[in-house]
C-alpha cells in the first residue's frame, strides 16, 4: 500500500521524512509526484489541492494532519471514505499553553505593565482581580476545550463551557445549543473559541455575539481569544467592537484569510494580538506517529478512531 | 487587647478598615496614632518603622502581612516574641499566576511574536519547543514554590526544585544544599526564584550562579524570574549576564531598592521585564482574615501557625 501526503502551506519534507521512517515497508508519495492512482490506500492531508483525492479507486481513509477538518470538507470532490481527525497530546498541550498564556496575560494586565515599564513608572495597583474573579467561557468542549478548561481551573479561573450538544465536564458549568448561548455569554469575561468550522459556526464571532458578553466583569471589558478557525470570526465586527469598547482586547491566532494581509488593520490595532496560526502546531514527530498508528489499526481490521461525522462536519 | 498595625509603603486605611470589621470587639490602632504601649497585645506589620515594636511590654505576637519576614528581621530592636508568616491561598495563587504566565511567555516566545506583529510579519516557525522540552527550576520549595511547581507540571513543564534542606515534592526532581546546587542549575532553562531573604541567600542571584545555568536548552539561553526579594539579586551581574548572552531574559518583580529608581538601566533593557513588586500582593480581605484567625487561635491557647524560625531567619 502507498500513503499519499497532500499538504499546502506547510513545508512537506519533514512530513515525508517522518512517514518514511515510521512506515519503512511502505511507499510514501507527495501529491504532485508521479504515482499510480490505484496504489494509494491512505492519504494524509493539510489543505490538500482540491480534487487531489478524487480518482483514487482504492483509497480507504484520509487522515487530517491538523486539528479541524474544514480544509477537507471544503473540497466538493472529496471521496466518500472515512476521515480521521488528529487527536494528539502534543497538539492538545500546545493549544492549552496558548489559551492559559493569554488568559493570564489579561488577568495580570501584562500589556499595561509593559506600557508602564516603557514609561519607567512604578505603579503597584492593589486592586487587581484574582483568577477566581475572572470568568472564562470556552466555546467548543472537545478534547482541546476540555483540556484547556481543566488547566484554567487549576490556575483558579471560574470556567464555563458551551457546545452544540450537551456535555458534562467536571468542575465546569456547561451550556449548550442556541438556547444556552445567551446565558453562557452573559457570564463570560474572557471568551475562548475552539469551535470547529462548519456551516453552523461560520461567522459566529460577530457583532451580535460580542455584544452579549459580560459587561460587569473585572477586566474592564470582555476579551476574545480565537484559536479555532479564521472562518469563525467576522474581522470587521471585531474591529468595530474594539473601537466602540464592546470588546477590550482580541487575541487572534487565525484569520479569514491566511497569511494575514499586511494591509489588515488587525496588525496595528492596540487592542489586538496577532499570532501566525501557531497556537497548536502539528509537529511531524507526534502527529506522524498518530497517523501511522491509525493505518496500522485499519490494516489489522480495527475501526478508525476519532472518525469525523460528515453530517455534522467535524 | 489592642492590635497595632504598622505599615509603610502601602496604603494603611484598607488594612485598618478590614481589621476593624474582622475584630469589632477589639481596638485597632495604626503606628503613629496615640496609644498606651501596655494595651498592645498583637502587631500586624509590613515594613514597619524600625523600633515600632521595641517598648510594648504585653506584645504576644507579630504577624507579617506579606510573604517573607525579612522586613521584620532587619529591625535590631525587634522584641523576642513569636512571629507568624502569612500563608494564604490567595497570595499563593497569585504568585503561581505570575510564575506560570512568565514561563509560558518565554516558552511561547510571545515577546518575539509581539515584535513580528509590529513589523506585520507572518512567521509560523514549526520548531518551537513544547512545555515538556523546557526545564524549569524553582529555588525555594515552601508553600509558594510547591504550588508553582504543581501548576507548572500541569502545564507540561519539566520541573525541578532546590531548597536549603532536602524536600520531597511529588513529580518534581529535588536538589538541596550547596552540594546540590550545581546539578540543579545545570538542568535549568528557566530559573524561578522564590527564596526567603536571609543572611545565607542575600545576593545569591549573582554572576557565579547565572553562569552555571543550562547552556543547551531550547529557549536560546536561560531565563531568570525573581519574584522573591530584591536583596536576592545582584542587578549589575544580571545586566552583565544579559549583555554577554549568559542570560537571555530576566523577569524581575523585586529590586535591590524599591520603588525601582527611574534612572535604573533595568527599565529600558530589551531583555528585562519589570513589574512593580506585585507578583503576589497581599489583599486586605484574605490576609486580614488569616491574621484574625491567628489572633483567635492564640486567645484560645492554641499554638501559632506558620511560626518563623528566627535562627533560620524565615
Amino acid at each position: 500500500m502507498t500513503l499519499l501526503v497532500a499538504i499546502t502551506g506547510w513545508e512537506v519534507e519533514p512530513w515525508l521524512d517522518r512517514f518514511r521512517r515510521l512506515l519503512p515497508d511502505r511507499r510514501v508519495v507527495a501529491s504532485g509526484e508521479p504515482f499510480d492512482p490505484a496504489e494509494i490506500r491512505y492519504a494524509a492531508a493539510w489543505k490538500h489541492p482540491p480534487g487531489a483525492f478524487a480518482s483514487l479507486p482504492n483509497l480507504r481513509a484520509i487522515f487530517s494532519l491538523g486539528a479541524g477538518v474544514d480544509h477537507l470538507m471544503n473540497d466538493p470532490a472529496l471521496p466518500d471514505v472515512p476521515i480521521a481527525r488528529v487527536v494528539d497530546d502534543d497538539l492538545t498541550n500546545r493549544m492549552s499553553e496558548y489559551v492559559v498564556l493569554h488568559c493570564l496575560m489579561h488577568l495580570r494586565q501584562q500589556r499595561l505593565y509593559d506600557r508602564l515599564q516603557a514609561e519607567r513608572r512604578w505603579w503597584d495597583d492593589r486592586h487587581q482581580p484574582a483568577a477566581r474573579d475572572v470568568r472564562v467561557g470556552i466555546m467548543g468542549l472537545g478534547v482541546l476545550g476540555q483540556d484547556a478548561a481543566m488547566k484554567l481551573r487549576v490556575m483558579g479561573f471560574d470556567v464555563a463551557g458551551w457546545s452544540r450538544s450537551p456535555r458534562s465536564v467536571e468542575g465546569v458549568a456547561t451550556f449548550s445549543g442556541s438556547e444556552g448561548l445567551d446565558a453562557f455569554l452573559a457570564r463570560t469575561d474572557i471568551l475562548v473559541c475552539l469551535l470547529p468550522l462548519t456551516d453552523d459556526t461560520r461567522g459566529i464571532l460577530n457583532a451580535s455575539l460580542l455584544g452579549r458578553l459580560a459587561r460587569d466583569g473585572r477586566l474592564g471589558g470582555p476579551v476574545l481569544i480565537n484559536a479555532g478557525r479564521g472562518g469563525l470570526q467576522v474581522e470587521a465586527d471585531i474591529l468595530r467592537a474594539l473601537d466602540e469598547g464592546t470588546l477590550k482586547a482580541a487575541i487572534l491566532d487565525v484569520f479569514e484569510r491566511e497569511p494575514l494581509d499586511p494591509a489588515s488593520p488587525l496588525w496595528t490595532h492596540g487592542g489586538v494580538t496577532v499570532t501566525p496560526h501557531n497556537a497548536a502546531m502539528s509537529a511531524p514527530d507526534a502527529v506522524g506517529a498518530a497517523v501511522a498508528e491509525g493505518i496500522s489499526r485499519m490494516e489489522s481490521g480495527l475501526p478508525l478512531r476519532h472518525r469525523v461525522d460528515r453530517s455534522r462536519g467535524y
